[in-house]
């Protein structure tokens, strides 16, 4: 059994979550490979040593020295999406491969240095798209690609948050684009991955934005919101089907409600975040008098991303997608493929600011290729 | 107590519908003027019979001269919505209220006549927007007009139907755009109905439609379908909102699932028809010991359109929507005002041809002021 | 098309309801004989006559009176449960065909003299368990009956309502036992009933009874509550399943949640109230792909009871029951057979009495046969 | 920061998800003292040591080698219930603290046993009913001791699983009464520990068990089956409240569905484990026009057991309450309290056995005290 030594660049709610990832993965998943991290980078040095005790891992206050250190195969990026692409660069530079979490980067231009970093150094790259992981999003994906559910026609996807509905907040960097990236990004950029690994490309887009607390509080005085609250988007795939997708932090006591609902020709499914454990998915091919739709407990052996969890029916959380990333990268690299990678996380980034400049313009605009 | 004579034109499930209503209505809440059906007219001679026969009232072919009967005092128009704003002006014309099905017209042309019409004639005038008379739909509009939600940031509303799933299913009138108006005519000016009244006007939307069985068999071979399967818009309120519409009728095992949110700044309510005894509500200033959205079971005598009805958490149907429609309108006619009328009806006509347009144009469309 | 005329004795929620049913059967379901309200009885003249005015019938003082009228084919009793057998009695004796509400007596020998003197006269007779006229309950029965479900083992049944949580209503006749029954009698007998239908008779309970506010306030000051706030039982049923009952008034924010659920060897199917245009079904042998319960919407033209009503997704009330218990009664009678009757109403209480008997002695108890 | 080493007796799914609890828990919950597993033992050299590696610690084929390892604090038995009371015996009487999977035991007097041997050796003991740990129950436990409910009347719980339904599935020690324990031993246990830590001690029992499938195969030919498939329950609490349980193993299509209710004189709360991170509580006070139940979306800072897990919205699993369990041990061993212990583990089986003896002797049983 080889180790793969991670670094872990940030040691926020995704630094945290990406250690406990690593730590959990071989036990419900056992691979030749393990990932085990070996250390985590944060400018505050208390707060990082803290997070690195209970990672068991050696703080660093330079992301650099870490991205660096000899003994790091894997950088793994948990920090604000404005500085993604800088430190994938660099750890593309110093020969590691990377995992860099989602959005891969807040600009088009960003997201294609990044790519086109990995790609040049030839290292391994993935992104932290982590609700591919869950069974029931998997199964989904699957029933869409066996043809279950017929030519897709229809595509729609919500995240209703309410991150941002208290005006009191201050500001930070969340509030800043070129750090946190605008909604779209933050939030739409999981349901855009969705759509592209279950529908294909999306080829053109109309989207529109509201910020409605314009400024917040900042030590300095009133600073001025550079990001979306909300925005929403008519979208056409490649393929045919139509889609919509509205992203919002404005949306009271809807802590993180993504729904995601595909209509083809010979069926539907419906998976609601709320009930992670669950898909909704109907055919027109059933008997009438079974008219309705099934609610599938999607924690049956014979599903997707199930294996070494638990008995059916106890149900899994959050942890689960960020633990089966896990374990398909530690079976994955580093001789295998693993997706999503940087290509995806591109493609994603592309339809992102295509809609951010449609709702900029106003008009439709077409997705660059 | 005084009789309101009716006479209803077109006797499919609406016409039923209606005189259903009009039959209970007094059961449930009594009123110094009941509105009575006298007369049914249709074409098919033999199918008008038995239904009248099931309605007690007299059977007749004509819809003009029944709009001419001397013993008519109110018409009641349940056909095709192409043949809406025709009658309407001969309704008018022979001195007669006018209740008319939704949507008011397929064209702001011919919702423009119907509205001169009855202007003109200085008759009464109603659109059947029963949705309006739901218990959970009149407690959300409530909210929202005393300002519980505070100022309403986002709207969104989809009605998912399979009506038209099924390739198999033959040409007919649905089809024909003239006659049985675009499905966002058609399912869209319920929904649109509903964000006017509680959101106010709407100034611009951007719409795309797609028609995925393009031709279907009739008996002189296959026909073009000229309606649209599914439709999506995104919305901008005169008040600062933004919103999104979706309907369709391609969604599989999706029968009439329509649902509607409003996000305000100071909470969030949602509707789903599916479950139309019920409103989900959540404010922010709750304890948030009690993080989440409630649901209201609005079958309390406190609750707007319960009066007469059943004990609580019997729950009511569809024909409750038909039957507090029915019991408004004898209590306000002849003497004092009802809304939704033709001004309104007008005005989502209005906003549904700018989405029509918008699809056909591909680019943001003023609504017509 | 003949009619049936019928007397309404009591004027209060079901007495309204009942009229409201034959109001609107026949547009429903028209059948060849119709059954007309003429008249309706109730001791508060004012009371009386503003219920019969709504209906648009006779108002009158003197049950008695209305049973002996020459114009009355059909009694229908809908008065407090003490009063059933007594007027059941006067009905038959009079040669009237005879509808009563449920429960249909509240003690084991007034059902037994209620069923005599029905059979003795040779009239029909009818026991009002309209639920079992919902679509849903009805696709259930008709599982079970097919085998779908395999064979029944267990079967469970609970009614919550929070009729009598607060302490600070007023002693009235529904805390009288002989007038108003046990909570057993009053909604367990709704839950014995269907069990009795759906898995045959039951031969031996275990029951245990409490009351939680045992006195309330009176014009003559406190008196004793006599009947049950809660009560639960285990059963037996003849054929070899087990069941749970529980029946309470003391469940807050519970209106009226009765919820039944079957589980037999090749299946299970569950029906909420709160939700009656569904239910719930899963089968052992589908597609383990699929585990999980379905969802069927009760409301497609192959599903019982859904004759006339309305579109597949629109969705009845609490009033489809009775208006399709209407319809039946009338396609029924007067030649044909028509079921649950005073066999079937004294069945059920004689097993509510057996449930009140154990509950009293603390042992199990055999029903009487 | 100190270590405790624990020694894990059993490598099946508990053995499994225990060692996944103990190493997480320091990154969830840091504490001055972790939980660090050092060897699990079984029976089957080749599985044993599969699952060692996975822990990343030693096997062993001996249990009673592991529990007198010097270098083992703690010893975690994670064995079939029929073994727990030799083990937590001879654990005791090495001297080492005991964590015994629920139940403790499958007979009162093992469970006596069981006890007595850890209050004599004067070793910590816990026992692992996880549920307790989650953030749900947690908070309605919370709820009720606070009196937020009133005075509690009515408890209620049932778990529903179709873990034997199928015939086919051989005979093995599930089915061997001496080692698997009852039905009502194996799920009831559970709702036990949680209806005693919420209500109260129960003082008496009327139950009932059926066994649907009676034979099994095995290598031997049919074996008698010797547990029930399902048994119900009706309790009597010491504190006046009144209780119904159900457990099944016969409920197709029903995998772990357990649900828990109180009604109090003030409000309801319900528990539903297949939607684990939500409560739902409704008050008799609030404003009749949020009549309903509120979903509480137990996920918030200031719900109880949510430090250190995800954001809110993001939701947890069946593992958060084992992570939790085991950071609670870690915080308040080896020098404070923990419950539930031996103590409460023995409550519940005292509980469990009267149920079994009423289902066998069909009468009222008064719990030991």
């Amino acid at each position: 059994m080889s180790e793969r030594r991670v670094g872990i660049v940030g040691y926020g709610v995704m630094g945290r979550a990406h250690a406990y990832a690593y730590r959990t993965a071989p036990l419900i998943r056992p691979s030749a490979t393990t990932f085990v991290p070996v250390a985590v980078s944060g400018r505050d040095a208390v707060r990082v040593g803290a997070a690195a005790a209970s990672m068991g891992v050696e703080a660093m206050t330079d992301w650099r020295a870490l991205v660096e250190r000899a003994d790091v195969d894997v950088v793994d990026i948990c920090t604000p999406p404005g500085t993604h692409s800088l430190i994938a660069v660099a750890a593309a530079a110093a020969g590691k491969d990377v995992i860099c979490e989602k959005p891969l980067a807040v600009t088009a231009l960003e997201a294609a240095q990044a790519l086109e970093a990995v790609r040049s150094a030839g290292v391994r790259h993935a992104v932290g798209f982590n609700y591919r992981r869950l069974p029931a999003l998997s199964l989904m994906a699957q029933l869409i690609s066996e043809g279950a559910l017929g030519e897709i026609r229809l595509w729609r996807g919500t995240w209703l948050s309410d991150e941002f509905v208290d005006a009191a907040i201050p500001f930070d960097w969340r509030f800043e684009r070129s750090m946190g990236g605008t909604t779209i990004a933050d939030l739409g950029s999981h349901l855009v991955d969705l759509a592209l690994w279950m529908v294909g490309p999306i080829v053109e887009v109309s989207a529109t934005s509201s910020t409605f607390v314009t400024s917040r509080d900042s030590p300095e005085g009133p600073r001025m919101v550079e990001v979306d609250d909300a925005s929403s988007a008519l979208l056409k795939f490649a393929a045919g089907a139509q889609g919509t997708l509205e992203v919002a932090r404005s949306a009271p006591r809807r802590p993180c409600d993504f729904v995601v609902e595909v209509n083809g020709s010979r069926g539907t499914a419906i998976f609601s975040y709320a009930r992670l454990n669950e898909l909704w998915v109907g055919y027109v091919d059933e008997d009438p008098r079974h008219y309705g739709l099934r609610r599938i407990r999607v924690e049956h052996p014979s599903h997707p991303q199930t294996a070494g969890w638990w008995p059916l029916g106890q149900g899994v959380g959050y942890d689960a997608s960020l633990v089966n990333q896990a374990a398909d990268l530690a079976a994955a690299w580093p001789d295998g493929s693993y997706e999503p990678d940087f290509v995806q996380g591109a493609a994603v980034v592309d339809v992102c600011a295509a809609m951010e400049r449609s709702a900029a313009e106003r008009h439709w605009i077409h997705v660059a290729p």
